[in-house]
């Protein structure tokens, strides 16, 4: 029988990583490759030492305890998130995912209990969009690390090949020396604060991901004429922003209509003076859902709408979903059902280190509530109870998968 | 009797007139206070010696071309315009205007005729807004040139006061010293191209300007929540941009209904990223009529409709309607009658001199069509019958003004 996870060495495990990197406003400066996050990242390493796990660093910065399983060739089930956060981040996002994880080896490590698989803790390198756009350590262990993303620039403007340098890693080698084939590892869970308002507003402790959401983006011109506001009558009017404001509303209602999120971020209107009648309007828009289908026929629907009000509707980028394993998720399900917590199953709107791996391995995420919905800032919050719910959550999936999976 | 104005010698004028400041592309470069702006003046002013008119230039600039009248102490009929240009601009906006009162005098003299009042030719300076916001002269004329005027930036983000000294003008001079009594011009009459296309979609050769229009520009803000695209349901959004487009169609239906103009010009969203629900919206609008009652009733509606979506609704600044003078749009539209010419009375949408004289003289403007309605622009057009009908009007009202005003 293994012992309760002790949840008051959790909260004390984010308390101490949460001063590393602290700012004077209460948030965290953490940046990937910065001093901070080093620190961060040495200081975990020291706490997987602790719990009898060996430690190694890939060739992406990833850092990699593993603690030893007992059956002979099984591949590891790995949990993890990261420790890097935003400039002036919180201490939640991405720290709890990594020190539950911790904290279920040692809930095995003080039991003096071996798993049939070994287990891994993963704390990834660059998750946050600071350096190009994020997962940089997730991608490397993938394989889907470009040198494209390698020669972008970061948020500070230098190459992230130069902030890699910088920590010691050669640019050219996180391309593939990170790299695990297909099927290394036998599942990957990750536990993260939720980043939206939605269990926190319903009271359920538990939102097991069913999927990582697709992402499409689309630029949407609108080409009026621009002419003079004052000399120009209604009725002779051209005007690209009273064409597109109807589309505004259009895509919060396919959206609805769907079940699926969709924005317009950003308008840029020209020529933009008091006195001239808009000739140009650009909209960038996305819609985000975890069903392709959905995603299509918003997609078709969109396009014959800016079509029909004068609009060219160009597509920008797509990711597509990434779908959590049922198997991992039925594990989550069931820990939640012998802790007795309430969960919902819901998607994830933004992107994370599991959507990298899903390429090499079957993955599941579990959410916690997060105060507001708030993220990536000093008020990021979730409550005691719930982080030591999380990571009591992933150690009995753990446990269900280490049992169910790789049987003969 | 007098004979007709000479067509040709008018359009060799504009011809003439149009080669001083020209530039390769077709347009002219005539910005007020520059090289080419003293050549055009320093022409004119030759050929209103040349047709007998003794010649002044006051404090701000203005040249002032008089002819004299044969009844003592009649105050003079003015007929003017302006000869600068925006960057880039055509060779009838403000030109037509000043030649076709040259052309005027010319017929008088070329006649040996003297009308009962002086006439006065005035080529305003600055007219257009490329210092400050223009009718720079004409506002020195008239006495309500601000300090404040003077100090602020012209279009090159140097002070309109060192434009004025480079040109030879004291800048503290020009807010009183030009300055010409209520009541010292008889009448003020301005023939102008339209700057718009109804004459031209409706063939009609003459506009009788029935007022120049008011203006009310407000700020319109609309503040929601800026929240993760992807993360945020859109039940729980509360998106600034999907807020701010019902109003977008809202303006425009407010100006339709009540038959005047209503413009967005410009839109601010924050915080602008392809990911993120706009936090914040701000809109640029301005409304532009003759009757305050309409523009204060549509004020009225716009802002209930704007607290309504939620938004706040801040005036930005109020330029009051100036109505022509009844017996000069009289005049106007008896000389189109004598000469079998059709004519429409109509708004002007943009602000010209007359605007300005209208608080020290009776005053009324004529159109004539611009081809498209396209204005600043090296495609700005008026076939060469239409230049040539407006500057016969602005004779034949001339010459019914000296015989109605001020008689006994």
């Amino acid at each position: 029988m293994i012992p309760l996870l002790d949840g008051e060495q959790l909260l004390q495990d984010l308390e101490t990583l949460a001063q590393i990197g602290a700012a004077p406003g209460g948030g965290l400066h953490r940046i990937a490759f910065s001093p901070a996050d080093r620190a961060g990242r040495d200081w975990v390493e020291e706490q997987m030492r602790a719990v009898g796990m060996q430690v190694e660093t890939d060739a992406a910065g990833n850092t990699i305890g593993r603690y030893p399983g007992g059956e002979l060739g099984l591949a590891p089930i790995a949990l993890g998130s990261h420790t890097d956060t935003v400039p002036n981040g919180g201490r939640f996002d991405g720290a709890l995912g990594v020190l539950a994880a911790l904290a279920c080896v040692r809930t095995l490590h003080e039991a003096g209990v071996q798993l049939r698989h070994p287990v891994e803790v993963i704390n990834f390198t660059a998750e946050e969009a600071t350096m190009s756009s994020g997962t940089l350590g997730s991608r490397a262990m993938a394989g889907s690390l470009t040198a494209e993303a390698v020669a972008q620039a970061a948020y500070d403007g230098r190459p992230v090949a130069d902030h890699l340098r910088a920590a010691g890693l050669d640019p050219t080698a996180v391309l593939d020396q990170a790299r695990r084939p297909v099927g290394s590892l036998a599942a990957y869970l990750e536990l993260h604060v939720e980043q939206s308002g939605l269990l926190e507003a319903a009271h359920i402790p538990i939102g097991i991901v069913e999927g990582i959401v697709g992402i499409r983006r689309y630029n949407v011109l609108f080409q009026g004429y621009a002419n003079h506001a004052g000399t120009t009558p209604m009725t002779e009017r051209k005007d690209a922003l009273v064409m597109a404001a109807p589309f505004i509303l259009t895509v919060r209602d396919v959206a609805v209509e769907r079940g699926i999120v969709g924005t317009i971020g950003t308008l840029w209107l020209e020529p933009g003076a008091p006195n001239v009648i808009p000739g140009r309007v650009e909209l960038g828009l996305e819609i985000r859902g975890l069903d392709e289908t959905v995603l299509a026929d918003a997609e078709a629907e969109l396009a014959r709408q800016a079509k029909q009000a004068g609009a060219t509707f160009e597509p920008v980028s797509t990711t597509s979903p990434t779908l959590s394993d049922p198997r991992l998720m039925a594990a989550l399900a069931a820990a939640c059902d012998e802790l007795g917590l309430a969960y919902r199953r819901m998607p994830s709107g933004a992107g994370h280190d599991a959507m990298r791996m899903a390429s090499i391995t079957p993955q599941a995420m579990l959410f916690v509530p997060s105060r507001g919905g708030v993220s990536h800032s000093p008020d990021e919050f979730t409550e005691a109870e719930h982080c030591i719910a999380g990571a009591r959550v992933l150690l009995a999936a753990l446990l269900k998968l280490d049992a169910d999976l790789d049987q003969a």
